[in-house]
């Protein structure tokens, strides 16, 4: 039986991860972070609503939201807006949150190490994605490596990243096929209200459920 | 010129590490981390004052007290005494943060991303140390490819890590070569008002001193 941590943001892809890892029949631990994010309290909704589907073994909340302090994003920095869709290009966009990930994954690391969690679930996605570079498998080997230097010898930790190589449209059709609540899950970089279905974000989803072949469940809810 | 981020707990190491930093000539941003831990209201204190005696540019001062309620250290958790000295084990003493640095680092380099620095300084001690896994260079090597992976291709930040290979005794004689404000430092895991003298830490100031051939100036101020 693993015991795995599970970072759940309250978006679709961690809402997929949660249920892959819920289909290995692994004891679940459940981590939201807050990082100073436009629609956390929204996100934070969700990711209840998803830990309460799956029964989470443990809930922790976190909030670093320090990084809206330290700013550079504009998911974090008011006075920044949140530019339309362009996925075509290959920029890093404005809203990544400067080296997030690894923010996360430290807590996440510190306390599988001391529940004994031996790998952490990540929704990260680098195919069809904004090109953050902490989204990409090579940082979370770099990442692995950290953690096998800077933990106890007896602590083994591996970073699962199961959508890595997906599509969105792959993304919505693994969720289907689980069973995942995509109808609890929040997508928009930039309302907490209804999705502005002009972000980057909104644009991914809607092509995901588009070229998947299913109605997004949150259409008819706002 | 260099912008460095100097990593500045308010400990006998840290203020070294910011001397050497400071005789760099470099633009110098102080970054403190509360993590819940026992000592934390001396350790603030200290840090303000060093970052004056620098004449900091910048300074940040981050709440991570999650750690606490993570647990699994004598210095975080109350439940757990601190013990007293051993420092000729081999064993990894309960004093261990798990994956502490690692959490400060991914905030440094937030901030170093944001900013513009291209280094942080932290004083980490590998040779005449406790024994903590995050405390040795194989750690920050790693940690520095987890940047070069999960940042953007402009970004390049150096782990700068002076003390390193250092005894306690060569730090004390480093520190006073460059002046640096030991009486403004802390280093005793157990107290806000008073060393204990019994714990690790302030058993390894004390042997510092003493093969140093210095006074302690912190002993006539407590």
């Amino acid at each position: 039986m693993n015991n795995s941590i599970v970072l759940v943001s309250g978006g679709m892809d961690s809402c997929v991860a949660a249920a892959i890892a819920a289909s290995k029949n692994e004891t679940l631990s459940f981590l939201h972070v807050n990082y100073g994010q436009l629609t956390e309290k929204k996100e934070l909704d969700c990711f209840n609503s998803i830990a309460k589907y799956y029964n989470a073994k443990n809930k922790l909340i976190v909030d670093i939201s320090h990084l809206k302090n330290i700013g550079g994003s504009c998911l974090t920095d008011e006075n920044i807006n949140v530019p339309d869709a362009n996925l075509d290009s290959n920029d890093i966009p404005i809203s990544y949150v400067p080296f997030r990930n690894a923010n996360i994954l430290a807590i996440a690391t510190s306390w599988a190490e001391v529940i004994n969690a031996n790998s952490i679930y990540i929704g990260a996605v680098e195919e069809d994605s904004s090109g953050y570079p902490d989204c990409r498998r090579g940082f979370y080997d770099a990442f692995e490596k950290c953690i096998k230097e800077g933990t106890k010898p007896e602590t083994k930790i591996k970073i699962k990243t199961p959508l890595i190589n997906l599509s969105k449209k792959e993304i919505v059709i693994k969720g289907k096929d689980l069973s995942a609540p995509l109808h609890m899950t929040w997508s928009c970089y930039k309302s907490n209200n209804k999705p502005c279905k002009k972000c980057d974000s909104c644009h991914l989803r809607k092509r995901g459920f588009r070229e998947a072949g299913f109605r997004d469940p949150i259409e008819k809810m706002y």
